[in-house]
């Protein structure tokens, strides 16, 4: 990796509980600074992504680490694009809810990390695909989820951004066929994590009791 | 919940770090030692997956708990016809690699969570599916990793089952329309994580290096 020195601090694994991890993980907008985060921590991040489960050990993710100014501001422009379309499908009462929400921070961040599925990996045979082909794409997923909670524990926000055109991101990055884009994620420092998810300080929608999605025996 | 007495010690919340939790964590097979896991030990669990972000917060997953040695067997049986399917597809050369390979241990671990997808959840207008269909699929799988790194800290394996077809599945658990279920987690207590992913140990499939996986600015 490149550009950024590593410091004293950085060396340090953090130990944060993967309990809190998961509590204290935020989808982020608002709150990052701009400050760049450190190669070292970058690549543990990385590497916590790379260390996830795959359907037959295909390990059929990619991470490009997109830092171009040029390419934060096309991608944004289209995001904002994507946005206005969303806006206009909903309803008055909707679409006034919606104004409110800011929904990506692909500039603040100053980081995008987008993460892709190569479904030609591992040849013709993949172990345990024959039977749900999807399992190759939710094994990217896992490693999304797996980076994602590392980041926490790192002080760095995370950011899904999900307001695109597939065809537009893989012609901005150069993403070969059968490559396809999964996520664009915003990743940067941030200067506090929020302790209630946007949509739901927002009014855009509440959370599910846990008891509601729990069965027993059958569906 | 039913069944489980909470103990003094499942009542602590463990406080395993993340990075040591992505590191050990495993999809198990062979490890389950059959003993019960405790009652509130399964709700921490779940509150994990839970927990996970969710394209427009529409948190669509459900957990259905099977402890039912009947349900247990039927589908370990159908699997078990899965995988001779699987292994009459291959060449001769990695059919006797993948016959030393234990796939499932549905009976073994004494409990199925199967996590399902509700696609109608959260009405017509999902903020942020509407440019990606699959988000809300990726928010399940998402889930699903909370859960599993959850479970690495309370000493709980993971085994994720993907040789059946979902319509068997279905039927089996009587998902209703439009739910899908999205994999079938081996839950249970076990004896050791293994170091190395049997697919690895097993001649099956190798690590890529990280370095391999990262791309700067294109792909």
């Amino acid at each position: 990796m490149t550009e950024f020195a590593e410091s004293a601090e950085s060396n340090l694994e953090p130990r944060l509980p993967v309990y809190d991890a998961i509590r204290r993980r935020r989808d982020v907008r608002a709150e990052f600074t701009g400050k760049p985060i450190a190669e070292n921590v970058l690549e543990r991040i990385l590497g916590a992504g790379h260390s996830a489960p795959s359907v037959g050990n295909t390990q059929p993710w990619d991470f490009v680490v997109v830092r171009d100014p040029a390419t934060l501001h096309s991608f944004a422009d289209h995001v904002a694009d994507a946005r206005l379309r969303f806006a206009q499908s909903l309803p008055e009462e909707r679409k006034k809810t919606f104004d409110a929400i800011k929904i990506e921070g692909i500039r603040e961040s100053g980081m995008g990390v987008v993460v892709t599925y190569d479904r030609g990996r591992g040849g013709q045979h993949i172990l345990g695909r024959h039977t749900i082909d999807d399992t190759g794409l939710f094994s990217v997923v896992l490693a999304i989820q797996n980076l994602w909670l590392a980041a926490v524990a790192e002080n760095v926000g995370i950011g899904w951004v999900s307001f695109y055109d597939e065809s537009y991101l893989t012609e901005l990055l150069k993403i070969p066929e059968p490559v396809r884009p999964i996520a664009w994620l915003c990743v940067g420092d941030v200067a506090e994590f929020q302790q209630v998810p946007d949509l739901e300080r927002f009014g855009w929608r509440g959370r599910r009791p846990l008891a509601d999605a729990i069965h027993f025996e059958k569906f």
